[in-house]
């Protein structure tokens, strides 16, 4: 099995080592992945600039890896289709450091490199471990091997949609089990602070806590909250087929 | 009614400006729109840095407006949370020069503009003229106009969905009216030009061709295609229920 392994906190992030670490004793693994830090570049690409693409070798033996100027999506984008000899039969995007719930996944890096990997009708997996600041990414990529090879016994992998998984926290309290969920509500109180900088001109830096809200029982953001594993499908038709119908009723004119 | 305005061409694009002169007519208009192209940022949002806000004088009296060095989901998150005194009764985000259909909403920032509105919880509308070169953004505005004085008498305006909105290009043939459709396919043969720098080092740009696929009737690829404009309702629940039926029924350990 061939995978090809990106994040958006780029190649030289903690998450995407360990993660790689694990799964070269399994499939024969690509890393293609941002030079630096992309996260909330949402599902950009790069079309006005060209594309510098370098070897890396802080992976093993074994590992061909590369770093990207340019967003997770633009790694599988450009891997896919012209740096790979071979379609990888996967895509891993992660493992990132910080949750992707609710609606986290129209902002995120990771998820937006496995979105990628679909629309290049590869089988794709976004992976997040919750926390801020200790990361055990040790224990949470053998949390992924023991999900991935139940995954690969069932039929959930295609080409259409992506499976985002979210770990807890792995420091503080065991984690009890593995949950099967939609995606939940997960706002932000979305602030900018007005600043000056050294010369006196102002700026805005967004700034914003977590707001508190009620999430029921079969959302990620409870399954996470509550210390069980979250794994949600998500796909990519945005057509409002409910709003569809309706407006299919009207008639406008020109 | 209070209209915040934005796009991803820029605030110095044709496309804002003649929409702008229109709406003004109608409404009273904020613009907050980036001070150059932003197209095919996805829904990146800026966090690492700050936000630069400059008062803006290139539209007529009574258009407050103003640019920021971010993406239109920036404007539009920064507008609605800090900038504007009262929340906006609509957000338009337009008119982008190119089309904004099927698969091309991943990508584009005129569209993100719109959802990151529904994420602000206010009603969103994204506007897109079809074209290469010689866009005439006067007749578009004029159309928009006439579609968004029908809209305004549903009630397909509301704070879950985005109203996407695409105008064939407007100097070949009539308009022969308007569809309600769902999103097309829309693909193109992604790959990557390999060149080399004048200092011999190599980089990749992409390119692409749009593939020629067959689009059923119901499409706004095929209403475009046939001279009619689309409007699309777009959701943002990511969610597959289809696929999170058949999973829960696994039970996967650790």
């Amino acid at each position: 099995m061939n995978i090809l392994v990106t994040n958006d906190d780029g190649i030289y992030a903690e998450g995407i080592l360990h993660l790689v670490n694990k799964l070269k004793r399994v499939a024969t693994v690509f890393v293609i992945a941002p030079d630096r830090e992309k996260s909330a570049t949402g599902h950009a690409i790069t079309i006005h600039d060209p594309l510098r693409v370098t070897k890396f070798h802080g992976f093993s033996d074994g590992v061909k890896a590369y770093h990207v100027d340019g967003t997770p999506a633009d790694c599988v984008k450009l891997g896919v289709s012209t740096l790979l000899d071979d379609k990888p039969d996967l895509v891993i995007s992660g493992i990132n450091a910080g949750p992707n719930l609710g609606l986290d996944v129209l902002y995120s890096g990771t998820i937006a490199g496995a979105i990628e990997g679909v629309v290049q009708e590869v089988p794709s997996i976004a992976i997040s471990l919750g926390g801020h600041d200790d990361f055990n990414f040790e224990k949470a990529s053998d949390i992924v091997m023991t999900i991935l090879l139940q995954l690969l016994e069932t039929d959930f992998l295609s080409k259409k949609t992506v499976v985002n998984i979210n770990i807890p926290p792995l420091n503080s309290q065991d984690i009890k089990g593995v949950k099967f969920t939609k995606l939940g509500i997960r706002k932000y109180t979305n602030f900018y602070e007005h600043r000056s900088d050294p010369r006196g001109k102002s700026y805005y830096w967004l700034a914003g806590d977590l707001m508190e809200l009620t999430n029921t029982l079969d959302t990620d953001v409870h399954a996470v909250d509550n210390y069980y594993v979250s794994i949600t499908p998500l796909h990519f038709d945005f057509t409002s087929h409910k709003d569809l119908e309706r407006m299919k009723q009207s008639n406008f004119h020109l």
